[in-house]
């Protein structure tokens, strides 16, 4: 197995988009490249559902010609709503087999055309079709994961909006997040309810975006360390823990057992916050904190960017965005920037960060590690 | 890079099924898990569309579910009608990265419950936008590259009629195939008109179905030689020349390469005959037969299940079927079952074999060699 490395990354601003879905991609796509002065031997594109998004179908090679490289290989890949880290992985792959010295991975959604009943029509496909026969949505689920945790006393109340106040401030420093401004804990807990306990400002937007990272075969001082994927039961109800989530306790697993190391070198997390109390719980699966203890740490401010381990720098879901496909790719982008200084106003001291991805209701999650080596 | 191997190969019959998706790909899957008796570390899901043909999405984790096996990670992998071969090439490209040993890949798709201007709408997804606009589907800008093989000389009428009647024969003696009577050079000649000179009898059918193998890091004499992918414009009218594929003979450079031997050694082929002359022109593309001699040959009786070269024992995508995304699979399953002395009824003698695989209007093209050492 080859060792592989990250040449370049770059994304688009997340938001309500008035591009393409394709000239958003390109944008990321094409600056990736300059930046890496590679032409890629293979692509890799991704969006969740293109078809009932923008209408395009064949969207390896849509935007392989859109690229303007339509005799470089490309394919599709999908997994949910981390379809984005999915990507990157067979892009991983394609260069540790051999197949591939240089591999574009490009990820991009286009929501915010369609109207947003419609939205979560199609994102509701990803959910277990007996669950969402009963009317189930993707924040109805997160909601009884939510009032699970708070049942338990693994989170409060007052937890959770800190999450949100946080990414907003982290947001509120990045010139690429959908959310350049800070909320309150006030502005958070008096949000509207969406799905009891879970309020408006608990809730990741609908963005849209596009992120790309170039990997190589060539040694570039990036390090693609380690990544590893869990995969759990489409149905909530067939789990044996509604607040622990075996998909990314198997993948954070799998990471670092490739990587060869522990959580306990990890100085910087992109986690999928696409509901905010999400982030603690995750930070638990993964093993950057012993159960029962994120949450105490979130209150202690560890999780800022001044903190002991700053978490979602980016703004995450919640304020940088989350355009489906994009945003596996584009935490990695975050990570790349922090390792390498270009983190301007919100750049933390790492060298070594995490990504982590939510596919469905966490049927399908990943856990990404970047090594800084040079 | 580690050598793989095929450890099983399963199908369902295609045609006008009544189970689901979901049933066919599992009795794909699960025979082929039986037949191994090995348990994979990693699935390859493929499907071209299942959002709009069956209404679900996040279908990597959707079947992992559905197969019992949703503590395996589960990837999509999609490329249009070639979708199948993509997936068999991201299975390879996971074991011989050594990031897993046992990969299950399947691929389905249903359709027919569907009524056909919809089928016929949501197929035509994988053209180029502004070529979809002027009102082309996918026989539409076949008639033109057969219109264009006509004039040059490159085909006759004759012989466009004589795949289809040869793919008929050859689907009468196997089970698995969607059409089992043999038609005549007649009846094809007097079909109905689709877009001229395409009649009904040189297109494929609309076909239900699934197909699976388990790719392995353990030798069993089943050898995935080789795989190779070319590409194109989507648009077909950038293309410097419409009568040879671009995406074809790239595939099968880099096939080639990687098997480290040339056409002459291939002596079985399943070709992606979804439009009759497809067949022909593709045996050039690959290298198969030298420019303009494929005809001749098909007029000698050499790719009949008797002839030097046999060419789609199995009734090819013609009276096989055609199941988008289970094409590529099944194309490989009939080749292990023909190198393994399993074609009862159509068995030809060959130790290699090659498939074709065509996505979209060749945009994304396929060559996947299998040789039997053992």
């Amino acid at each position: 197995m080859r060792d592989v490395w990250i040449a370049a990354a770059a994304m688009t601003r997340f938001g309500r988009r008035s591009e393409t879905l394709e000239d958003l991609m390109a944008d990321a796509a094409l600056e990736a490249l300059r930046e890496a002065g590679r032409e890629p031997t293979a692509l890799v594109v991704t969006a969740m559902d293109p078809e009932e998004f923008v209408g395009e179908g064949n969207f390896a090679s849509h935007m392989g010609t859109y690229l303007g490289l339509s005799h470089v290989p490309a394919i599709r890949v999908e997994t949910a709503t981390s379809s984005g880290a999915a990507a990157l992985y067979a892009g991983f792959a394609l260069i540790a087999s051999g197949f591939h010295n240089h591999v574009l991975v490009v990820g991009g959604e286009k929501m915010t055309h369609v109207s947003t009943p419609r939205v979560s029509e199609i994102i509701s496909r990803v959910i277990d079709p007996h669950e969402r026969s009963y009317g189930a949505t993707m924040p109805a689920l997160a909601a009884i994961v939510a009032r699970a945790a708070l049942a338990k006393g693994l989170i409060t109340e007052l937890d959770m909006a800190q999450v949100a106040v946080k990414n907003h401030a982290n947001g509120a420093r990045n010139p690429y997040a959908h959310f350049q401004q800070p909320v309150t804990l006030e502005e958070v807990m008096s949000s509207r309810m969406i799905a009891d306990p879970l309020r408006l400002q608990h809730c990741c937007p609908i963005s849209d975006g596009a992120a790309a990272v170039l990997l190589t075969s060539d040694p570039t001082g990036t390090k693609l360390a380690g990544m590893g994927q869990g995969s759990d039961y489409l149905a909530v109800r067939y789990r044996d823990s509604l607040t622990g989530f075996r998909a990314t306790q198997d993948a954070a697993k799998a990471a670092f057992q490739m990587a060869g190391f522990g959580p306990e070198r990890v100085q910087v997390a992109e986690i999928h916050d696409a509901f905010a109390p999400f982030e603690i719980l995750s930070l638990e699966d993964i093993g950057l904190f012993p159960p029962g203890k994120a949450a105490k740490a979130a209150q202690n401010g560890e999780l800022t960017l001044e903190g002991r381990l700053p978490v979602n720098p980016s703004g995450g879901l919640k304020a940088r965005g989350h355009a489906l496909a994009a945003t596996g790719v584009a935490q990695v982008v975050e990570l790349v920037w922090q390792l390498t200084g270009r983190a301007l106003g919100r750049q933390v001291k790492a060298s070594v960060g995490l990504a982590h991805s939510i596919g469905g209701l966490a049927t399908n999650n990943w856990v990404t590690l970047v090594e800084q080596v040079a």
